[in-house]
């Protein structure tokens, strides 16, 4: 049995100011989703915290309740119960049960050799919190892409139950600080390195457009919740991406050095300069 | 299964000047626990979602943590997992599931006829807070005895247990919001009303010495987490207490009318006045 949580606060994930409040709703139970998707297994029921604060209508609860419903329904999850709170600030927390077909992925199960592969594109969500935070401007179908991105987080449920049927199961993540420090995450588990080659990390043409070849967000930006993991060498991009049913591309290789090095013409400095994760955690924006 | 949700707020459930960390972590899981509990279930596992704010210390979080890990051991309950998130107040947040050895408590099965009990005090946890509040003075062993009542609600799960195994299952709830207001939720789920005898409500002599005999906070102060049940009539209140291990008392009875009444030489004006719960529960204060 998986059984997870996570919260969404405003102020710290959202501002209200955004709308979208469906979104919002859909967006607490995804990054629960996320973690479930991670270790390769299937939700089944969840329970809702909701912290309202002074100001906050009845009618913006029921959308991001409706939000909150829908992603529900698509994903297979019953709400199961629920607790309401008064606070300072808003917030959703939703805590979520899930269930395995066979092995859970696990974050300590990664080898020396292994190759080093992520699901769909990377800093599209950060962007797209960064551009409704007003941090980065943008217009158009770029910036109407990036926000999307923000509020429909991707679902990658079936994506993570095939790839735990793959023998032996793969060491997995859902990347929700950043790739790089989710990775950290692997690595210090697993007790290994990683070389990640910044010319194969996959970004959208709406990435592109708005940060050219700066690709801090990508590599630490959290929010995408694509799969990272990693797997016995040999296994091909196009097959891989066939069987998930995604887009897959191979970013890099774990090794026997403990230390994260970031290569390729277009890998940020700060990457470069890195001795290792814990440097570059302490670099990255979390606003964990 | 069960599966419940529960939160704690600053500025709402408890001011850190109150100091005693540990007994607000215990409290964080107890509140959830008392759910578990009113289901006659028995805990297994729960998630904890930590939401800090600046100025908290590690130091002041370890000793919530300490609280919470022993009111855990203390009720079998293993912490599988959390989640941290930056927030403008501390908040606590708890998940927990459970299982039942027979058939749940209900909230929709008492029936006209039914007797009213209430195990242990009532009000003493609601004086407790006020005292810590400032809203209501009080010394010596009274006081003591009141916030201890505040920091460590009851354990009824072994009660609630015995109590589940009683055929036919009671209806029961736990005293989260106030007896009035809890008992509401049951007399509206069973679409029936009920009598209670304000004489008959247990309340401690801490509480007697600091309130006398105005009963507004055993009726209606929440925070208790007591069990409410109804049972077909016949049960003696001395055969309950041995069978529970914890003292009962017999306090009302289950009417086909679908009002509340509250009788007795010392019911509190705003009871007798009451037409129904609605607008008992507009009366009291509620915190959730």
């Amino acid at each position: 049995m998986l059984f997870t949580v996570d919260s969404m606060v405003e102020g710290v994930h959202f501002d209200l100011r955004w709308g979208n409040f469906e979104g919002l709703g859909a967006r607490s139970l995804a990054v629960n989703l996320s973690d479930i998707a991670a270790m390769g297994g299937r939700p089944t029921a969840c329970v809702v915290n909701l912290a309202i604060r002074e100001g906050i209508s009845t009618k913006l609860l029921d959308r991001i309740y409706a939000g909150l419903r829908t992603a529900a329904r698509e994903s297979g999850t019953d709400i199961v119960g629920g607790n309401l709170t008064r606070a300072r600030e808003l917030s959703i927390t939703i805590a979520l049960l899930g269930e395995l077909g066979g092995a859970a992925m696990r974050r300590d199960t990664a080898r020396p050799g292994d190759e080093i592969f992520v699901t769909g594109t990377l800093g599209d969500a950060p962007l797209g919190w960064r551009l409704l935070a007003g941090e980065i401007k943008a217009r158009g179908n770029a910036r109407a892409y990036l926000i999307g991105r923000f509020f429909r987080p991707p679902n990658r449920l079936r994506a993570g139950q095939r790839l735990a049927a793959i023998k032996p199961a793969p060491s997995a993540i859902d990347v929700s600080d950043g790739l790089l420090q989710d990775l950290g995450h692997i690595l210090e588990r697993s007790r290994v390195g990683a070389t990640i080659d910044a010319t194969a990390i996959p970004v959208s043409p709406a990435y592109r457009a708005v940060m050219g070849d700066d690709l801090i967000h990508a590599l630490s930006g959290g929010e995408d919740y694509e799969l990272l993991f990693c797997l016995r060498p040999g296994s091909r991009e196009s097959e891989l991406t066939r069987r998930l049913g995604v887009p897959v591309r191979r970013i890099g290789r774990i090794t026997r050095r403990r230390r994260l090095e970031v290569i390729g013409s277009n890998a940020p400095d700060f990457a470069k300069r890195s001795g290792g994760w814990d440097q570059l955690r302490d670099l990255t924006r979390s606003n964990d």
